[in-house]
Protein backbone atom coordinates (compact mmCIF):
# COMPACT_ATOMS: atom_id res chain seq x y z
CA UNK A 1 0.00 0.00 0.00
CA UNK A 2 2.84 2.57 -0.26
CA UNK A 3 2.12 3.70 -3.95
CA UNK A 4 -0.76 5.33 -2.76
CA UNK A 5 -2.94 6.59 -5.56
CA UNK A 6 -5.66 8.44 -6.75
CA UNK A 7 -7.14 4.94 -8.22
CA UNK A 8 -6.12 3.08 -5.14
CA UNK A 9 -6.89 4.94 -2.28
CA UNK A 10 -10.62 4.04 -1.32
CA UNK A 11 -9.11 0.37 -1.37
CA UNK A 12 -6.49 1.40 0.91
CA UNK A 13 -8.58 3.36 3.21
CA UNK A 14 -10.50 -0.05 3.77
CA UNK A 15 -7.63 -1.85 4.16
CA UNK A 16 -6.39 0.63 7.42
CA UNK A 17 -9.84 -0.05 8.82
CA UNK A 18 -9.00 -2.50 12.11
CA UNK A 19 -9.86 -6.50 11.77
CA UNK A 20 -11.93 -6.04 15.05
CA UNK A 21 -13.77 -3.01 14.19
CA UNK A 22 -17.59 -2.75 14.40
CA UNK A 23 -19.20 -3.88 11.61
CA UNK A 24 -21.64 -1.23 11.16
CA UNK A 25 -19.03 1.12 11.73
CA UNK A 26 -16.75 -0.25 8.61
CA UNK A 27 -19.93 -0.51 6.65
CA UNK A 28 -20.57 3.12 6.96
CA UNK A 29 -17.01 4.79 7.14
CA UNK A 30 -16.55 2.54 4.19
CA UNK A 31 -19.42 3.90 1.88
CA UNK A 32 -18.66 7.52 3.23
CA UNK A 33 -15.10 7.35 2.31
CA UNK A 34 -15.81 6.00 -0.94
CA UNK A 35 -18.34 8.60 -1.45
CA UNK A 36 -15.82 11.53 -0.67
CA UNK A 37 -13.39 10.22 -2.95
CA UNK A 38 -15.88 9.69 -6.03
CA UNK A 39 -16.87 13.06 -5.17
CA UNK A 40 -13.70 14.57 -5.93
CA UNK A 41 -12.22 12.31 -8.65
CA UNK A 42 -15.70 13.16 -10.30
CA UNK A 43 -15.28 17.12 -10.19
CA UNK A 44 -11.71 17.35 -9.97
CA UNK A 45 -11.36 18.98 -6.72
CA UNK A 46 -9.22 21.90 -6.78
CA UNK A 47 -6.61 22.43 -3.68
CA UNK A 48 -8.80 25.89 -3.96
CA UNK A 49 -12.08 24.81 -3.87
CA UNK A 50 -10.99 22.52 -0.82
CA UNK A 51 -9.40 25.41 0.96
CA UNK A 52 -13.22 26.80 0.36
CA UNK A 53 -14.68 23.99 1.82
CA UNK A 54 -12.50 23.97 5.08
CA UNK A 55 -12.64 27.75 5.91
CA UNK A 56 -16.90 26.83 5.29
CA UNK A 57 -16.66 24.33 7.94
CA UNK A 58 -14.18 26.40 10.07
CA UNK A 59 -17.03 29.30 9.82
CA UNK A 60 -20.02 26.90 10.66
CA UNK A 61 -17.98 26.18 13.75
CA UNK A 62 -17.28 29.49 15.16
CA UNK A 63 -20.94 30.41 14.56
CA UNK A 64 -22.67 27.11 15.84
CA UNK A 65 -23.65 27.63 19.67
CA UNK A 66 -26.34 25.64 21.23
CA UNK A 67 -28.85 28.28 20.31
CA UNK A 68 -27.69 28.10 16.22
CA UNK A 69 -26.62 24.50 15.11
CA UNK A 70 -24.87 25.58 11.65
CA UNK A 71 -24.05 21.84 10.75
CA UNK A 72 -27.72 20.52 11.38
CA UNK A 73 -28.98 23.49 9.05
CA UNK A 74 -25.81 22.75 6.38
CA UNK A 75 -28.03 19.00 6.65
CA UNK A 76 -31.47 20.32 5.87
CA UNK A 77 -30.24 22.60 3.33
CA UNK A 78 -28.66 19.91 1.52
CA UNK A 79 -31.77 17.62 2.15
CA UNK A 80 -29.94 15.03 4.50
CA UNK A 81 -31.89 15.51 7.20
CA UNK A 82 -35.29 15.00 5.44
CA UNK A 83 -33.03 12.02 3.18
CA UNK A 84 -32.70 10.42 6.47
CA UNK A 85 -36.24 11.20 7.56
CA UNK A 86 -37.83 9.12 4.56
CA UNK A 87 -35.50 5.99 5.18
CA UNK A 88 -37.01 5.70 7.93
CA UNK A 89 -40.80 6.74 7.89
CA UNK A 90 -43.19 4.19 7.69
CA UNK A 91 -45.27 3.57 4.56
CA UNK A 92 -48.91 3.09 6.75
CA UNK A 93 -48.08 5.98 9.15
CA UNK A 94 -48.22 9.66 8.00
CA UNK A 95 -45.11 11.03 6.70
CA UNK A 96 -42.26 11.95 8.66
CA UNK A 97 -40.60 15.40 8.17
CA UNK A 98 -37.74 17.53 9.64
CA UNK A 99 -37.44 17.72 13.43
CA UNK A 100 -35.53 21.15 12.85
CA UNK A 101 -33.50 23.13 15.34
CA UNK A 102 -36.98 24.96 17.14
CA UNK A 103 -38.30 22.63 19.67
CA UNK A 104 -37.70 23.54 23.22
CA UNK A 105 -37.83 20.96 25.81
CA UNK A 106 -40.71 20.63 28.64
CA UNK A 107 -43.83 22.51 26.57
CA UNK A 108 -46.48 23.84 28.86
CA UNK A 109 -49.63 21.60 29.05
CA UNK A 110 -52.22 22.54 26.81
CA UNK A 111 -56.26 21.03 27.47
CA UNK A 112 -58.08 19.69 24.93
CA UNK A 113 -59.52 22.25 22.89
CA UNK A 114 -56.92 24.72 24.62
CA UNK A 115 -55.70 27.94 23.32
CA UNK A 116 -52.22 28.15 21.92
CA UNK A 117 -52.98 31.61 20.75
CA UNK A 118 -52.90 33.44 23.94
CA UNK A 119 -52.54 37.30 23.14
CA UNK A 120 -50.97 37.34 20.08
CA UNK A 121 -52.50 39.15 17.47
CA UNK A 122 -52.65 37.38 14.04
CA UNK A 123 -55.54 35.41 11.80
CA UNK A 124 -56.98 32.61 14.02
CA UNK A 125 -56.90 29.03 13.20
CA UNK A 126 -58.42 26.15 14.67
CA UNK A 127 -56.80 22.81 14.32
CA UNK A 128 -58.27 19.28 15.18
CA UNK A 129 -57.76 15.79 14.79
CA UNK A 130 -57.82 12.49 15.75
CA UNK A 131 -54.57 10.01 16.42
CA UNK A 132 -55.06 6.80 15.07
CA UNK A 133 -53.31 3.31 14.14
CA UNK A 134 -53.20 2.48 10.47
CA UNK A 135 -56.21 0.38 10.80
CA UNK A 136 -57.84 3.97 11.34
CA UNK A 137 -58.74 2.87 15.09
CA UNK A 138 -58.19 5.60 17.46
CA UNK A 139 -55.36 5.90 19.92
CA UNK A 140 -56.48 7.36 22.93
CA UNK A 141 -54.02 8.72 25.58
CA UNK A 142 -51.41 9.52 22.67
CA UNK A 143 -48.71 12.79 23.25
CA UNK A 144 -48.38 15.21 20.86
CA UNK A 145 -45.88 18.04 21.64
CA UNK A 146 -46.74 20.67 19.38
CA UNK A 147 -44.50 24.02 18.18
CA UNK A 148 -45.18 26.44 15.91
CA UNK A 149 -43.55 30.21 15.02
CA UNK A 150 -45.35 33.43 16.26
CA UNK A 151 -46.80 35.89 13.97
CA UNK A 152 -43.65 37.78 13.04
CA UNK A 153 -41.86 34.27 11.74
CA UNK A 154 -40.02 33.78 14.70
CA UNK A 155 -39.90 30.39 17.02
CA UNK A 156 -39.32 31.22 20.72
CA UNK A 157 -36.24 30.14 21.08
CA UNK A 158 -34.92 32.62 18.03
CA UNK A 159 -36.93 35.94 19.71
CA UNK A 160 -36.28 37.45 22.98
CA UNK A 161 -39.43 39.54 22.96
CA UNK A 162 -41.26 35.71 23.46
CA UNK A 163 -41.62 33.94 26.47
CA UNK A 164 -39.67 30.72 25.71
CA UNK A 165 -42.89 28.42 25.75
CA UNK A 166 -45.37 30.90 23.58
CA UNK A 167 -46.57 28.68 20.77
CA UNK A 168 -45.45 25.20 22.29
CA UNK A 169 -48.34 23.03 23.93
CA UNK A 170 -48.24 19.61 25.09
CA UNK A 171 -51.93 17.96 24.60
CA UNK A 172 -52.92 14.17 25.31
CA UNK A 173 -55.65 12.96 23.29
CA UNK A 174 -58.94 12.18 24.48
CA UNK A 175 -60.53 8.87 25.09
CA UNK A 176 -61.77 9.17 21.11
CA UNK A 177 -57.87 10.09 20.06
CA UNK A 178 -59.26 13.62 19.50
CA UNK A 179 -56.65 16.60 20.06
CA UNK A 180 -57.90 20.26 19.22
CA UNK A 181 -56.32 23.54 19.41
CA UNK A 182 -56.79 27.38 19.20
CA UNK A 183 -53.91 28.90 17.58
CA UNK A 184 -52.54 31.74 15.07
CA UNK A 185 -51.94 30.68 11.61
CA UNK A 186 -48.16 30.02 11.50
CA UNK A 187 -46.44 32.20 8.52
CA UNK A 188 -43.92 31.21 5.84
CA UNK A 189 -40.42 32.09 7.59
CA UNK A 190 -36.83 32.19 6.19
CA UNK A 191 -33.92 29.78 7.60
CA UNK A 192 -30.91 31.40 9.27
CA UNK A 193 -29.09 32.90 6.19
CA UNK A 194 -26.67 35.22 7.63
CA UNK A 195 -23.62 32.41 8.22
CA UNK A 196 -21.94 29.99 5.96
CA UNK A 197 -24.87 28.52 5.17
CA UNK A 198 -26.32 31.61 3.99
CA UNK A 199 -23.65 31.88 1.80
CA UNK A 200 -24.14 28.53 0.10
CA UNK A 201 -27.48 29.17 -0.60
CA UNK A 202 -26.27 32.45 -2.10
CA UNK A 203 -24.16 30.79 -4.34
CA UNK A 204 -26.76 28.28 -5.83
CA UNK A 205 -29.38 31.21 -6.38
CA UNK A 206 -31.61 29.37 -3.37
CA UNK A 207 -33.79 31.64 -1.29
CA UNK A 208 -33.61 30.56 2.70
CA UNK A 209 -37.73 30.12 2.91
CA UNK A 210 -39.82 27.33 4.37
CA UNK A 211 -43.11 27.05 3.60
CA UNK A 212 -45.64 27.42 7.11
CA UNK A 213 -46.31 24.79 9.03
CA UNK A 214 -47.46 23.59 12.10
CA UNK A 215 -44.75 21.04 13.76
CA UNK A 216 -45.81 17.73 15.80
CA UNK A 217 -43.80 15.30 17.52
CA UNK A 218 -46.42 12.15 18.40
CA UNK A 219 -45.74 9.45 20.37
CA UNK A 220 -48.24 6.58 22.34
CA UNK A 221 -47.29 3.33 23.88
CA UNK A 222 -46.63 0.70 21.14
CA UNK A 223 -46.32 3.23 18.37
CA UNK A 224 -43.26 4.80 16.92
CA UNK A 225 -42.45 7.87 17.25
CA UNK A 226 -43.87 10.71 14.44
CA UNK A 227 -42.25 14.06 14.11
CA UNK A 228 -43.75 15.69 11.39
CA UNK A 229 -45.84 19.04 9.85
CA UNK A 230 -48.48 20.02 8.65
CA UNK A 231 -48.38 22.78 5.74
CA UNK A 232 -51.26 24.52 4.17
CA UNK A 233 -52.40 23.77 0.76
CA UNK A 234 -51.68 27.72 -0.92
CA UNK A 235 -48.66 28.68 0.66
CA UNK A 236 -46.16 30.12 -1.83
CA UNK A 237 -43.34 28.04 -0.65
CA UNK A 238 -45.09 24.91 -0.56
CA UNK A 239 -43.29 23.89 -3.99
CA UNK A 240 -39.75 25.13 -3.15
CA UNK A 241 -39.14 24.39 0.32
CA UNK A 242 -35.49 24.94 1.31
CA UNK A 243 -35.21 22.38 3.58
CA UNK A 244 -37.42 19.74 1.73
CA UNK A 245 -39.63 18.98 4.31
CA UNK A 246 -42.83 18.80 2.29
CA UNK A 247 -45.21 15.67 1.24
CA UNK A 248 -48.37 15.43 -0.44
CA UNK A 249 -50.09 13.47 2.50
CA UNK A 250 -49.05 16.05 4.92
CA UNK A 251 -50.74 19.41 2.63
CA UNK A 252 -54.14 20.43 4.23
CA UNK A 253 -56.90 22.64 3.11
CA UNK A 254 -57.37 25.86 5.74
CA UNK A 255 -61.04 26.25 5.34
CA UNK A 256 -62.10 29.45 6.12
CA UNK A 257 -65.11 30.07 8.33
CA UNK A 258 -67.60 32.88 9.30
CA UNK A 259 -67.06 35.30 11.49
CA UNK A 260 -69.78 34.28 14.16
CA UNK A 261 -69.46 30.66 13.94
CA UNK A 262 -66.73 30.55 16.23
CA UNK A 263 -67.86 26.57 17.98
CA UNK A 264 -68.30 25.44 21.55
CA UNK A 265 -65.10 23.24 22.76
CA UNK A 266 -62.52 25.99 21.91
CA UNK A 267 -60.99 28.61 24.29
CA UNK A 268 -59.85 31.63 22.73
CA UNK A 269 -58.06 34.96 24.56
CA UNK A 270 -59.47 37.18 22.13
CA UNK A 271 -62.85 38.13 20.55
CA UNK A 272 -64.84 35.16 19.36
CA UNK A 273 -66.95 37.09 17.10
CA UNK A 274 -64.16 37.49 14.15
CA UNK A 275 -63.72 35.31 10.61
CA UNK A 276 -61.33 32.46 11.15
CA UNK A 277 -60.03 29.47 9.81
CA UNK A 278 -59.87 25.86 10.26
CA UNK A 279 -57.71 22.75 9.53
CA UNK A 280 -58.19 19.35 10.13
CA UNK A 281 -55.55 16.35 10.24
CA UNK A 282 -55.42 13.11 11.64
CA UNK A 283 -51.81 11.59 12.41
CA UNK A 284 -51.62 7.76 11.69
CA UNK A 285 -49.05 5.89 13.92
CA UNK A 286 -47.23 2.74 13.01
CA UNK A 287 -46.97 0.40 15.35
CA UNK A 288 -43.47 0.24 16.96
CA UNK B 1 -41.79 19.04 -6.77
CA UNK B 2 -44.28 19.27 -3.63
CA UNK B 3 -43.85 15.12 -3.26
CA UNK B 4 -40.25 15.22 -1.96
CA UNK B 5 -39.12 11.54 -1.57
CA UNK B 6 -36.11 9.35 -1.00
CA UNK B 7 -35.63 8.83 -4.80
CA UNK B 8 -36.35 12.16 -6.38
CA UNK B 9 -34.89 14.39 -3.56
CA UNK B 10 -31.60 14.60 -5.73
CA UNK B 11 -32.99 15.78 -8.08
CA UNK B 12 -35.32 18.24 -6.32
CA UNK B 13 -31.87 19.43 -5.28
CA UNK B 14 -30.88 20.44 -8.55
CA UNK B 15 -34.13 21.79 -10.03
CA UNK B 16 -33.34 23.98 -6.68
CA UNK B 17 -30.51 25.79 -8.17
CA UNK B 18 -30.65 28.91 -9.69
CA UNK B 19 -30.65 29.23 -13.15
CA UNK B 20 -27.77 31.99 -13.05
CA UNK B 21 -25.93 29.87 -10.59
CA UNK B 22 -22.12 29.46 -12.02
CA UNK B 23 -21.66 26.54 -14.10
CA UNK B 24 -18.95 25.30 -11.67
CA UNK B 25 -20.91 25.60 -8.53
CA UNK B 26 -23.37 23.95 -9.69
CA UNK B 27 -21.49 20.96 -11.16
CA UNK B 28 -19.92 20.73 -7.75
CA UNK B 29 -22.56 21.54 -5.12
CA UNK B 30 -24.77 18.96 -7.27
CA UNK B 31 -22.41 16.27 -7.19
CA UNK B 32 -22.09 16.95 -3.71
CA UNK B 33 -25.52 16.48 -2.75
CA UNK B 34 -25.38 13.71 -5.34
CA UNK B 35 -22.78 11.44 -2.92
CA UNK B 36 -24.35 12.83 0.32
CA UNK B 37 -27.69 11.55 -0.81
CA UNK B 38 -26.68 8.09 -2.05
CA UNK B 39 -24.40 7.62 0.38
CA UNK B 40 -27.28 7.61 2.94
CA UNK B 41 -29.32 5.71 0.94
CA UNK B 42 -26.79 3.24 0.72
CA UNK B 43 -26.25 2.46 4.08
CA UNK B 44 -29.65 3.28 5.43
CA UNK B 45 -28.49 5.81 7.48
CA UNK B 46 -30.59 6.34 10.75
CA UNK B 47 -31.25 9.05 12.94
CA UNK B 48 -29.02 8.25 15.56
CA UNK B 49 -26.38 7.75 12.98
CA UNK B 50 -26.92 11.13 11.56
CA UNK B 51 -26.86 12.52 15.37
CA UNK B 52 -23.18 11.23 15.70
CA UNK B 53 -22.38 12.94 12.45
CA UNK B 54 -23.84 16.34 13.93
CA UNK B 55 -22.19 15.67 17.40
CA UNK B 56 -18.77 15.45 15.56
CA UNK B 57 -18.76 18.18 13.58
CA UNK B 58 -19.93 20.44 16.40
CA UNK B 59 -17.26 19.00 18.54
CA UNK B 60 -15.06 19.47 15.32
CA UNK B 61 -15.83 23.17 15.42
CA UNK B 62 -15.21 23.32 18.89
CA UNK B 63 -11.65 22.02 19.21
CA UNK B 64 -10.56 24.22 16.04
CA UNK B 65 -8.38 27.09 16.55
CA UNK B 66 -5.94 28.75 14.26
CA UNK B 67 -3.22 26.31 15.67
CA UNK B 68 -5.71 23.15 15.74
CA UNK B 69 -7.58 22.64 12.61
CA UNK B 70 -9.57 19.59 13.16
CA UNK B 71 -11.28 19.59 9.71
CA UNK B 72 -8.35 19.77 7.85
CA UNK B 73 -6.95 16.64 10.07
CA UNK B 74 -10.68 15.08 9.12
CA UNK B 75 -9.82 15.51 5.87
CA UNK B 76 -6.39 14.31 6.21
CA UNK B 77 -7.61 10.74 7.59
CA UNK B 78 -10.09 10.56 5.13
CA UNK B 79 -7.67 10.90 2.61
CA UNK B 80 -9.50 13.31 1.19
CA UNK B 81 -6.43 15.88 1.22
CA UNK B 82 -3.87 13.04 -0.51
CA UNK B 83 -6.55 12.28 -3.38
CA UNK B 84 -6.99 15.98 -3.92
CA UNK B 85 -3.18 16.47 -4.15
CA UNK B 86 -2.94 13.51 -6.58
CA UNK B 87 -5.27 14.68 -8.70
CA UNK B 88 -3.54 17.62 -9.35
CA UNK B 89 -0.31 16.09 -9.29
CA UNK B 90 1.51 15.96 -12.89
CA UNK B 91 3.59 12.87 -14.16
CA UNK B 92 6.42 14.67 -15.51
CA UNK B 93 6.83 16.38 -11.82
CA UNK B 94 7.82 14.67 -8.48
CA UNK B 95 4.76 13.84 -6.55
CA UNK B 96 2.77 16.20 -4.35
CA UNK B 97 2.11 15.07 -1.13
CA UNK B 98 -0.16 16.57 1.65
CA UNK B 99 0.84 19.91 3.04
CA UNK B 100 -0.37 19.54 6.65
CA UNK B 101 -1.29 21.82 9.22
CA UNK B 102 2.21 22.45 10.52
CA UNK B 103 3.98 24.80 7.95
CA UNK B 104 4.40 28.03 9.47
CA UNK B 105 5.21 32.07 7.66
CA UNK B 106 8.43 33.54 7.08
CA UNK B 107 11.08 30.70 7.61
CA UNK B 108 14.46 31.93 8.43
CA UNK B 109 16.92 31.82 5.26
CA UNK B 110 19.00 28.94 5.47
CA UNK B 111 22.29 28.86 3.41
CA UNK B 112 23.38 25.87 0.93
CA UNK B 113 25.03 23.85 2.94
CA UNK B 114 23.27 25.23 6.09
CA UNK B 115 22.71 23.89 9.74
CA UNK B 116 19.17 23.28 10.46
CA UNK B 117 20.22 21.39 12.89
CA UNK B 118 21.39 23.52 15.42
CA UNK B 119 21.80 22.53 19.02
CA UNK B 120 19.29 19.62 18.75
CA UNK B 121 20.66 16.16 19.74
CA UNK B 122 19.94 13.08 17.45
CA UNK B 123 21.21 11.31 14.01
CA UNK B 124 23.05 13.77 11.82
CA UNK B 125 22.01 13.89 8.48
CA UNK B 126 22.72 15.58 5.22
CA UNK B 127 20.23 16.11 2.74
CA UNK B 128 21.22 17.05 -0.55
CA UNK B 129 19.62 17.07 -4.06
CA UNK B 130 19.07 18.90 -7.54
CA UNK B 131 16.18 20.92 -8.49
CA UNK B 132 15.26 20.11 -11.86
CA UNK B 133 12.99 20.53 -14.61
CA UNK B 134 11.22 17.56 -16.27
CA UNK B 135 13.84 17.15 -18.88
CA UNK B 136 16.45 17.15 -16.09
CA UNK B 137 17.50 20.14 -16.63
CA UNK B 138 18.93 21.78 -13.33
CA UNK B 139 16.72 24.40 -12.16
CA UNK B 140 19.14 27.62 -10.59
CA UNK B 141 17.42 29.79 -8.38
CA UNK B 142 14.67 27.84 -7.18
CA UNK B 143 13.13 28.94 -3.32
CA UNK B 144 12.76 25.48 -1.11
CA UNK B 145 10.68 26.14 1.75
CA UNK B 146 12.09 23.08 4.47
CA UNK B 147 10.00 21.67 7.29
CA UNK B 148 10.07 18.94 9.67
CA UNK B 149 9.60 17.31 13.10
CA UNK B 150 12.57 18.02 16.00
CA UNK B 151 13.49 14.37 17.31
CA UNK B 152 11.04 14.81 20.39
CA UNK B 153 8.19 13.91 17.23
CA UNK B 154 6.96 17.71 17.53
CA UNK B 155 7.03 20.68 15.13
CA UNK B 156 7.84 24.07 15.95
CA UNK B 157 4.46 25.09 16.14
CA UNK B 158 2.89 22.27 18.44
CA UNK B 159 5.75 22.80 21.11
CA UNK B 160 6.19 25.85 23.45
CA UNK B 161 9.39 24.78 24.14
CA UNK B 162 11.04 25.56 20.48
CA UNK B 163 11.26 28.39 18.71
CA UNK B 164 8.52 28.60 15.95
CA UNK B 165 10.91 28.60 13.20
CA UNK B 166 12.97 25.93 14.90
CA UNK B 167 13.34 23.29 12.02
CA UNK B 168 12.17 25.53 9.47
CA UNK B 169 14.69 26.56 6.53
CA UNK B 170 14.02 28.59 3.65
CA UNK B 171 16.86 27.79 0.92
CA UNK B 172 17.65 29.13 -2.66
CA UNK B 173 19.30 26.48 -5.24
CA UNK B 174 22.87 27.29 -6.73
CA UNK B 175 23.52 28.19 -11.01
CA UNK B 176 23.33 24.08 -10.95
CA UNK B 177 19.89 23.58 -8.91
CA UNK B 178 21.67 22.50 -5.98
CA UNK B 179 20.48 22.41 -2.65
CA UNK B 180 22.34 20.70 0.80
CA UNK B 181 21.48 21.23 4.43
CA UNK B 182 22.06 19.85 7.68
CA UNK B 183 19.48 18.43 9.85
CA UNK B 184 18.50 15.19 12.29
CA UNK B 185 16.69 12.58 11.14
CA UNK B 186 13.00 13.16 11.90
CA UNK B 187 11.08 10.89 13.59
CA UNK B 188 7.86 9.20 12.79
CA UNK B 189 4.82 11.09 14.93
CA UNK B 190 1.48 10.82 15.64
CA UNK B 191 -1.30 13.14 14.17
CA UNK B 192 -3.22 15.14 17.14
CA UNK B 193 -5.84 12.29 18.24
CA UNK B 194 -7.16 13.54 21.28
CA UNK B 195 -9.80 15.20 19.62
CA UNK B 196 -13.29 13.65 17.30
CA UNK B 197 -10.65 12.92 14.87
CA UNK B 198 -9.21 10.64 17.14
CA UNK B 199 -12.69 9.04 18.10
CA UNK B 200 -12.71 7.98 14.43
CA UNK B 201 -9.44 6.59 14.55
CA UNK B 202 -10.28 4.52 17.23
CA UNK B 203 -13.71 3.21 16.01
CA UNK B 204 -12.22 3.00 12.81
CA UNK B 205 -8.84 0.31 14.03
CA UNK B 206 -6.43 3.30 13.52
CA UNK B 207 -3.44 4.23 14.60
CA UNK B 208 -2.80 8.42 14.19
CA UNK B 209 0.95 7.49 12.84
CA UNK B 210 2.89 9.32 10.37
CA UNK B 211 6.15 7.89 8.90
CA UNK B 212 8.97 10.19 9.46
CA UNK B 213 9.61 12.75 6.74
CA UNK B 214 10.89 16.01 5.44
CA UNK B 215 8.58 18.38 4.44
CA UNK B 216 9.08 21.06 0.96
CA UNK B 217 7.64 23.18 -0.95
CA UNK B 218 9.57 24.11 -4.13
CA UNK B 219 8.88 27.54 -6.50
CA UNK B 220 11.06 28.56 -9.24
CA UNK B 221 9.35 30.81 -11.97
CA UNK B 222 7.93 29.51 -14.81
CA UNK B 223 6.94 26.37 -12.85
CA UNK B 224 4.32 25.33 -10.84
CA UNK B 225 4.50 25.03 -7.15
CA UNK B 226 5.62 21.43 -5.61
CA UNK B 227 4.51 20.64 -2.22
CA UNK B 228 5.62 17.20 -0.87
CA UNK B 229 7.54 14.77 0.98
CA UNK B 230 10.46 12.50 1.64
CA UNK B 231 10.10 9.34 3.44
CA UNK B 232 13.14 6.70 4.47
CA UNK B 233 12.38 3.30 3.14
CA UNK B 234 13.10 1.70 6.65
CA UNK B 235 10.35 3.74 8.23
CA UNK B 236 8.21 1.36 9.92
CA UNK B 237 4.80 3.36 9.11
CA UNK B 238 5.80 3.72 5.51
CA UNK B 239 2.85 1.62 4.51
CA UNK B 240 0.38 2.66 6.27
CA UNK B 241 0.35 6.37 6.71
CA UNK B 242 -2.74 8.00 8.93
CA UNK B 243 -3.09 10.72 6.29
CA UNK B 244 -1.90 8.69 2.60
CA UNK B 245 0.69 10.73 1.95
CA UNK B 246 3.30 7.77 0.86
CA UNK B 247 4.11 7.72 -2.98
CA UNK B 248 7.03 5.48 -4.53
CA UNK B 249 9.07 7.80 -5.80
CA UNK B 250 9.13 9.96 -2.75
CA UNK B 251 10.56 6.85 -0.71
CA UNK B 252 14.64 7.08 -0.89
CA UNK B 253 17.55 5.62 1.40
CA UNK B 254 18.98 7.41 4.11
CA UNK B 255 22.53 5.78 3.28
CA UNK B 256 25.05 5.66 6.88
CA UNK B 257 28.18 7.25 6.73
CA UNK B 258 31.28 6.34 8.64
CA UNK B 259 32.40 8.29 11.73
CA UNK B 260 35.22 10.99 10.88
CA UNK B 261 33.80 11.38 6.87
CA UNK B 262 31.67 14.37 7.22
CA UNK B 263 32.39 16.26 4.24
CA UNK B 264 33.35 19.84 3.45
CA UNK B 265 30.29 22.31 2.02
CA UNK B 266 27.88 21.23 4.96
CA UNK B 267 28.00 22.96 8.56
CA UNK B 268 27.24 21.79 11.73
CA UNK B 269 26.79 22.93 14.71
CA UNK B 270 27.98 19.93 16.88
CA UNK B 271 30.91 17.47 16.18
CA UNK B 272 31.78 16.75 13.26
CA UNK B 273 33.56 13.31 14.07
CA UNK B 274 30.05 10.71 14.80
CA UNK B 275 28.62 8.51 12.24
CA UNK B 276 25.95 10.37 10.18
CA UNK B 277 23.66 9.65 7.40
CA UNK B 278 22.77 10.69 4.10
CA UNK B 279 20.38 11.13 2.01
CA UNK B 280 19.78 12.51 -2.10
CA UNK B 281 16.93 13.65 -3.28
CA UNK B 282 16.38 15.44 -7.02
CA UNK B 283 12.87 17.54 -7.11
CA UNK B 284 11.16 17.70 -10.10
CA UNK B 285 9.15 20.60 -11.01
CA UNK B 286 6.13 20.28 -14.00
CA UNK B 287 6.50 23.65 -16.08
CA UNK B 288 3.67 26.71 -15.10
Amino acid sequence: MRNVTKDNITDVFTAYLGDDTDPRVREVLGALARHIHDFAREVNLTHEEWQVGIEFLTRAGEITTPERQEFVLLSDVMGLSSLVDMLHSKPEATSSSVLGPFHVSNPPPLAIGGDMKRDFEGEVLLVEGVVRDSDGAPIPHAEIDIWQTAPNGLYSSQDEEQDIHSFHGLMTTDENGRYAFTTVRPVSYTVPSDGPVGDILNAAGRHPWRPSHLHYIVSAEGYRNLVTEVFPDDDPYLDQDTVFGVRDDLVMTYVPQAAGTFPEGFEISGSVDDAYSKVSFDLILAKG
